[in-house]
């Protein structure tokens, strides 16, 4: 009997597989499918249903690449009505040697949400673990903003699926929930991935709220981000997304290449640290360091234009693209071989970003805070429970189209949690003709260590 | 925040790697620990702490080679004067980032065996998993054979472990034993490594005993092997191992080479299945297939002989090493490079086990038993449970030294599980000289398969 | 500048990626072509040109399949009319960075070979290697015996190669051939590897033949084998393989599946070692070791049957796909979960077959050579060398249409080089109904090694 | 027969393992033998011998630690005293299966130096190839300067090596050198790797050199940097490196480790690249991009000194340690782990280099060149074939011994191939007080490629 986690970095995305003797189901697969068919060829087992908890609307699901590959089943729940695979109901079962697992219709997060309970036929009728989808997390429960003239009747959903289906299976069943800490499914998840529903009862904060209606008031009260991208994941996800026969795999361009592509209207995407970004940049390209690129690149770039990478390392190139194809984002024609040191000796202009150490944003804001604007791309989230003072607010992901907001030709000093996002903001600035722009490296964390004057709540 | 299963084939051993930010624990580490150098390396922790939960029997432990290589620290129950690290008692705590252990006591086992309570300080009070190291399993409990002339006492104290300290622990506290299924620590553990306090409460059959006195006597009626090597473990593991600088490297050796290692003294241990064995093998070699291994060896071979392996491949005898070196045999100078094959092409003499289906087994059985030794080298608790009628049984670890109460003119058929114990038993006969020796490949398994008569009960 | 070896071990087929800068190419291509894919991604280069030196026919060429995913252009020799790619001539030049390949006519194996000379442009004209395919190896140089009709024009024309153009490009060339030993594509190939021109036209056998009629009957006396798999080979890489867009993957088969396919006329093919198989093996299953596979597979099983693999561990099933889809073997729908041990515990037959030793074998051609068959089945050319009184000579790649000539109700003994061919002969045997068969393990090797009486020459 | 390349990237040496049968030969083993060890298991061959083409100065040779691992005996040239091996001679041979290696003096590089001839005993007496050490490289001699006072002299052994002994083995001889292009011990090494004394006979353009005095006055011509680490290899080399048991594995340092390091006398070796050192740094870090440590480390620490890396990733923490240990510093305690963005987070100060674009570069040569200084680091040879004029030379490698000579109060441009050791030096000026520092990033790339007006010769 084996049970193994398929965590997509990034993405915060957790897929399941899990089997006994030689059979096996996959419950969310990623794109990549690869991974599921090495561990069941390993185990010597055959993945024979692939289970959706839910339409995913934060990534492009793999089923159907899986099933082309193992000519498995696909199930999802009815309240959908997808376009390929069939649909499961509470209380159909499925056995794959002693594990049986069981639907259970958890509504909320989205209509058609089910989740999975798993049983060991050896061990009793006692629920081992259930598997959640987006309708309970380590730490957090599921958003219930996408349906927004339903949105009482939706959190009542999910309360009535959470306190009604979920924790009675017992306080012994083992969580296995859909997203980790990192995931734009919810903004409370605990760093640590283990629990059970016993321990969520306990201490998941959302589960504190017991009554009905103040459940509800707690989720309506919620503010959630939509990034663009979701649309194309959700018609993906229901019509069944196009085949990914095989990762794309850009090829080496020179500088010529570059500009070239660049002509043809292709994005310049840099991947490297805010760091290296601020000591030397192609012109026009948009700063989205490696660890970030999952989280903003919906936000920030359209499916209909080819991305060009310019890495650090190609190593970075290929952790890249597995990225950006989770996401559906597959036209990746090529990147800047030799990185932007290959810009440099071809002669180029390469542009910087200033940096403005925290103490020193302090002293300016003091002494003449009217001479520039400090934009904060934080979270509205963040932003409400701790902010300097005098920062304009804008989030990250509406920057490009609130940007008439700003004063062009003011300095502007970019500003975030630690540094990372503000230097995306940097480069949107630049791109949009802003000419002093300042990332303030360290940001809110750096501002904290040094005990600047912090607003709150 | 991470937590890793580090799991060693063969002897069924779980030990752990947790950690948050950048410090991490060890719990029961074996002996080539360069998997947690690597993983610790790659969460960017460092591992301050190395936590036994018990004196082990079953392994050599690691902890002296990993503080060597990180200066971490080694404790222990305080109930055994060990000679190295340091000893821990009840309340104890240690804290990894916002991981917290708590040392609880949970005597039974062993007299010094501890149990640590992982609670995560952003999340409450209420254990999230709990380390019980050989006091509870998935599916069972510790031994307590251990101390015979106090068996009711230990048994009593196991008692007081279970129902006083861990089970209150909660139903939400996952499980994380120190052994999984294939153990010689346990023979009734589930092949599911996942579990939660709650659910072995409901369903594990020994927590079933719910009265202390019931407990007790189901506990004194088990039936238990103590391999021979288990002494010098023990002895390893109170002093301190000999540190294992680097994984033995055994070297190509040729039949030349085998011969005068023989002569020497060596043993040479043929990993091959048992099919190889029985087409045909190197006179006066013991067949353990690899599988077995781990189980058996410790039973079959003195510590004081150099072991020389015959492999199917290369791979195998990576394996083997990796195997050996956790139950202490770090003398293994070579093996026989090209395997049998190179034996046989160089001229010189294999022998062959004979092999006998399971029908013909049962036709010779009804028409002639008395002509000869059906041997059944199964476990005692195996035996009683099914049978077949006229069976010697000698337990396979047992047999060497009973091997006079066999008639060495007689036929032997060896029989077990399926047919793996059985040609280890084959070779033992073999090389004490029994002539008639037949291996039933599928021994038991196929016995029912086919709808022998089988005595049960 | 970059220059790898990509060997396919089993076929013995070397292939190379060589590259400079950001441009590679490839030289006769595998058909399992993600290795090239991933030196090119290595390197930050981009494949933009594969070769072929001529129409392989022991092998699938993989030009199709790499074209597709890289966008290459295909170049052979312009002498036969190829369904893909384009015809390259004597002198055309192609350059990769600082390394030019010159195309140059190479007729003798078969009539379009071209061979490939390395110049690199910052060290002069000399050549600094040549791939000649299978012109010239380390030790041997091309079969002539493709075109017997016209056998003295085609060694000829290798003559007029080998000492018209390739000897001249000068000693200090690099010899980069597309076989080393145990290819099927010449005998006497060199173990190893690297070689120049210098060498072998000091050392190589056929190259001291230096006068051409003497070069030309020296060839024509040769005697080789032609797989009947040659054809389909010669049809792919004329028109153009299927793609192989993915390896096969077989599933786990339980023995009722096994079952199954065999009535539907799957070919069950075992891949373990002659010991094992000889211990136990399933009935009307043929034995081909792992190691046998790419060389007899092709003489032994039809394209249009399924192939079911019984395997000694899993990893043997990945490395017979990759050996049996480089010959176009692509229909593999399961393997044997559990392997020969699966079917022994189902309670299903199996059978065995027996082993002679050197020795014994040589008392009863002494004492009794009537009463048995023993049966040679190596090359012509080996037991033209060296054999025992009083065998029979069938080829192994012949056995199944001349199993007439054998006495079904006469013993048998198998026999080879070492006894790994003597068990697939044995197993063939069985298949056709033969009940006494026998192998002699260790076969020709172990009777030099003990010194029977061997008849030479 | 098997011989395999082993590649130590960054002080591009190589070393080689070769075999036959179940014997292998290990020449100038590099200090992590681990990949030999792998190597020889692989291929069912045991290391028996070890041989050094000469005392090693670039990097600390392995052979102890391999023949710790190995057993093996460790040969080197008689005409040096080493403190550990056994010295050979002239026409000593070695077997190894089918391989001989014979001795050949090669003295000219040191005086000790051997070449090692090989033959295959299968294939005549003309040499396959040959391991020439430091004597001949693809593209290059080896160095006459470490013996000053007799320059002349070594210059004409090498002569005598090179033409008298080597070059006579024949044009079919591969060469196998013990460096390639990027190594300290030869400027001119091509990126080519593979070649013959026939191709080197014909175009090495000191082998034109054939008169004896024409190549002694070519090489004495030749100009080379010592680095002072050269001293402490062929220290160590001579009485045997300290063991390395094990790799150093630095643990993860926060940034007030990395200050109480710093305090203790620790030097901040930041492994990133030049832009992301110009964006931000740690005040007080010395900059060497990660593929420049091997060649300037051994310039600019001391070995006497921790080193406390600053990575951009994890991964580049490993190949750094891998680097240094070539390289003899094993003092490697910590990394920041999390980079200069921990650093950044932490709230302290941090700081930046300014960049120059070519450009703007010429134009300030232009109108105000006594404004700056422009300092180019590159190497005296470098600098001699074409340069900016009003430049300051002052090697990299001597700049801390020489900054004297630069005016603390001016600002300072600096300059190299392309911007990389221009960052070095940088980093060096700034911690030695200079505040305006620039890099020109691109350097004398970029000049050329935009036209700039360079001096040549």
């Amino acid at each position: 009997m084996f049970l193994t986690k398929v965590k997509s970095e990034g993405i915060a995305h957790i897929s399941y597989i899990l089997g006994d003797g030689d059979r096996a189901a996959v419950i969310d697969p990623r794109r990549d499918v690869h991974t599921y068919l090495e561990i069941a060829a390993k185990r010597g087992a055959r993945i024979t249903h692939i289970f959706e908890t839910h339409r995913n609307e934060d990534y492009v699901i793999g089923s159907k690449d899986l099933a082309e590959h193992t000519g498995a089943e696909i199930h999802h729940g009815s309240a959908l009505d997808f376009k390929y695979g069939s649909p499961v109901s509470e209380g159909d079962t499925f056995d794959f040697g002693d594990i049986r697992l069981s639907v259970l219709e958890t509504a909320g997060h989205t209509f058609e949400s089910i989740s999975l309970v798993m049983t060991d036929k050896n061990y009793g009728d006692n629920p081992v673990g259930v598997f959640t989808g987006d309708a309970l997390f380590v730490g957090d429960v599921g958003r219930t903003d996408f349906f927004p003239d339903r949105a009482r009747e939706v959190a009542g959903l999910l309360y009535d699926s959470l306190f009604g289906k979920l924790l009675p299976l017992g306080d012994q069943t083992i969580l296995y929930p859909a997203h980790g800490a990192g995931s734009v499914c919810g903004d409370s998840m605990a760093s640590r991935e283990f629990s059970t529903l016993g321990l969520e009862r306990k201490n998941n904060p959302a589960l504190q709220k017991t009554d009905r209606k103040d459940f509800i008031n707690y989720k309506i009260a919620e503010k959630h981000y939509t990034p663009p991208y979701f649309k194309r994941m959700e018609n993906y996800n229901l019509e069944g997304a196009p085949p990914l026969a095989e990762m794309p795999r850009p090829v080496p361009f020179n500088p010529d290449d570059v500009e070239n592509a660049v002509e043809s209207g292709a994005v310049l995407v840099d991947l490297r640290s805010p760091e290296a970004f601020a000591g030397a940049f192609i012109p026009g390209s948009l700063a989205i360091p490696i660890d970030m690129l999952p989280a903003y690149i919906g936000y920030l770039v359209d499916y209909n234009r080819d991305l060009i990478l310019i890495p650090e390392t190609r190593e970075q190139v290929r952790t890249a693209v597995r990225y950006l194809i989770r996401l559906g984002y597959d036209r990746i024609p090529g990147y800047l071989e030799g990185g932007v040191h290959a810009w440099e000796v071809s002669g180029r202009r390469y542009d910087r970003i200033g940096t403005l150490h925290a103490k020193d944003l302090e002293t300016r804001l003091k002494d003449d805070s009217a001479s520039f604007t400090l934009l904060d791309v934080r979270k509205i989230t963040e932003y409400e429970s701790a902010r300097l003072e005098g920062a304009t607010h804008i989030f990250l992901g509406e920057l490009k189209s609130r940007i008439d907001e700003l004063d062009k030709d003011k300095p502007v000093v970019t500003f975030c949690g630690s540094g990372a996002r503000a230097v995306i903001a940097a480069s949107i600035l630049k791109k949009h003709g802003f000419r002093q722009v300042e990332d303030n490296l360290g940001s809110m964390a750096a501002c904290s260590s040094i005990g600047c004057h912090i607003q709150k709540g």
